[in-house]
């Protein structure tokens, strides 16, 4: 881990309160939240002109050791330099200030002033010297991948990681990139998520390349994606940390250790027995009848019959619930338990527009779910576990 | 306490669910949290046909003894009958059911069923027996208060009703009524609002009737009055229980014990320096000043000089920070110190739209803010103590 060679003098700069709010919300995330080591709930702000420059730039980073972000901003630099300022504070009172010219500058003991209009604010900082390095991006090695695919296969994957801490090789998804296609693929051992885009052309990969990107680094990756105008990403890794450059900010995150399950073991394929419903209906009918679900199972029944979906549960407290979905089926009756938030997280991550393809084998089987879109380019299925009931 | 003679039987009716849900939304927030007695966890619902009439009504009742709501809707009413139905798991459910007829049905073991379209649902309930009776609304003896009034008076007391359940006198405002006046007061000892509207005319009123209203009612009274068209709402109470009919609900609560401080006594009368701001300007640099007040304490220092308001605050940990804004005064130079929050409250319940007039006496006296609007009829006057800088 090395940076260039850093500013270190009494940063005094001004910036535009917009652009710096800009920034900073997409910095503070990052920040730690537990105060164990004071250092990391500051925010480094650097000031550096370029060599016949006149115009200046604010580079902002933030990490927590597992994580870094560093991003920049246009800034009017009447001295280079460089300080910290206590992230959560700063944003806040940022958001606070009006539109207009923000004028910052380093004083004696760490402290920095902030001023704007007639608003006169210091900070207590800390050290420059006791901000962690954060690693750079490679300067070679990196593969573009596409903004709109990558957001996609994110946010239809991302609810499945593991919340289990102990499982630390769930934590994550894991990403698949081939020359011609990517997928992701997130499993917390009772469900899993699978998405493949093909199509896509990934210079510079030969066979397949496999990467587990921690929960965390997807959510911040997702909210980059959300703000970004950038059609291509830039991903890079090294021996321990993941790169992800989108637009002017560049993410850092350590990887995660040890080998993501053979998921491709688990994927089904004797579910010949199906069912197509409207998304909406059945998210409907599941969020009615989960409601007098075991509470610490949250399972229901699907039971389908002559051209019916039925879905039930029953708890001792609450009493039992039951909705029906007509629906073409002609396959022999099959009664199977699933646990019911496991079908409304796929639900939600499908959206509530089209169809869904429900496909079973047997109730001891896992059962498989898909978006009856006709979607020729994606291919995402969702893997459910049956529940004993 | 007393009820009409009560319908017992197996009740059977339908009822629209928009209709339904609009009166679970407005009983509901009156349900016991807690499940320490677990029929206060239940609706009431009982279902009458008068004599002669074709169409019936649903009455639906709920009780955390403190409090009680009773509020009905139009209902079909195959069987009339009583019936308890778990509250919370009732009004998610209707909540989650299309709109269309629901029909509801007490079965054996006072298993209720509740079936729309192709759902069907059995709830566990309760026998009618244990929901505790409800204070009936007196026959004579009622107000009639002006609803847009009532509403107003509220909105700007009920923040400064104390939080300290100790101190039981304050858990309340007062709302004084005259013949042809009404005023509401709350305070916690630390800050006092007290509102005055004249050019009402309140039949039945001889001299002044002072009522403590809990805080708990305020906010159910502040709820109820937001969803009705009626303009006026009967108010009336007994040794017990206060009650409040608004449009088809009637609210009762328990009354509070104790009395209630004289307050006239701390109403300034020499606060001589004054000085009036934009409220908006005042909200924004107190929000951005009280960033950097003591955490505990939230004191920010309140500078009047020559044309000139200055706000002010330090702590330790953060920093510094100061805002001014300029504005006519020519008295003498004054500092005083505030409570951040307290200041920010007042300025939430007055808006930020106008104006309004800070007035001193000197740094050890209460400070009072008034909105500045030329409002004749309605006087608002908040008094602040001072806090030592």
């Amino acid at each position: 881990m090395t940076t260039a060679a850093a500013p270190t003098g009494n940063l005094e700069i001004t910036v535009s309160r917009a652009e710096l709010l800009r920034e900073l919300t997409a910095a503070q995330s990052v920040v730690e939240r537990k105060t164990t080591i004071p250092i990391l709930s500051n925010f480094l702000f650097e000031a550096t002109v370029g060599e016949g420059e006149t115009a200046g730039r604010l580079t902002i980073t933030a990490t927590d050791l597992d994580q870094s972000l560093r991003t920049s901003c246009a800034a009017k630099v009447k001295k280079p330099g460089a300080c910290t300022i206590p992230a959560r504070k700063l944003y806040d009172y940022i958001k606070l200030l009006p539109e207009g010219e923000i004028s910052i500058k380093l004083m004696d003991n760490h402290w920095v002033q902030i001023r704007a209009g007639r608003s006169n604010t210091k900070m207590v900082g800390m050290a420059r010297a006791n901000f962690p390095q954060v690693p750079e991006f490679p300067a070679s090695g990196a593969y573009k991948i596409a903004v709109p695919s990558l957001k996609n296969m994110v946010s239809k994957t991302i609810f499945a990681i593991s919340n289990e801490e102990s499982r630390y090789t769930l934590n994550g998804a894991l990403l698949v990139l081939k020359a011609e296609s990517m997928a992701m693929v997130a499993t917390d051992g009772h469900r899993l998520a699978h998405i493949e885009k093909t199509g896509e052309t990934l210079e510079g990969i030969s066979g397949e390349k496999k990467t587990l990107i921690p929960r965390k680094a997807l959510a911040e990756i997702a909210s980059l994606l959300g703000s970004t105008d950038a059609e291509t990403l830039d991903f890079a890794d090294d021996d321990q940390t993941l790169f992800f450059k989108i637009g002017g900010r560049v993410l850092t995150s350590r990887k995660l250790t040890g080998q993501f399950p053979n998921y491709e073991a688990v994927l089904p394929r004797e579910n010949t027995k199906f069912v197509i419903v409207r998304s909406e209906d059945l998210m409907a009918a599941i969020q009615r009848v989960a409601q007098f679900a075991d509470e610490r199972s949250g399972a229901i029944k699907i039971r389908l019959e002559q051209n019916e979906l039925k879905l039930s549960s029953s708890s001792t407290d609450a009493g039992e619930s039951e909705d029906t979905i007509e629906t073409p089926y002609n396959y022999d009756p099959l009664v199977v338990g699933f646990n019911s938030q496991y079908l409304i997280d796929f639900l939600k991550a499908i959206g509530t527009q089209g169809e869904v393809r429900l496909e079973f084998k047997d109730a001891q089987s896992a059962g498989q779910m898909r978006p009856e879109d006709g979607n020729e380019d994606v291919k995402y299925r969702y893997i459910l576990m049956p529940m004993r009931i």
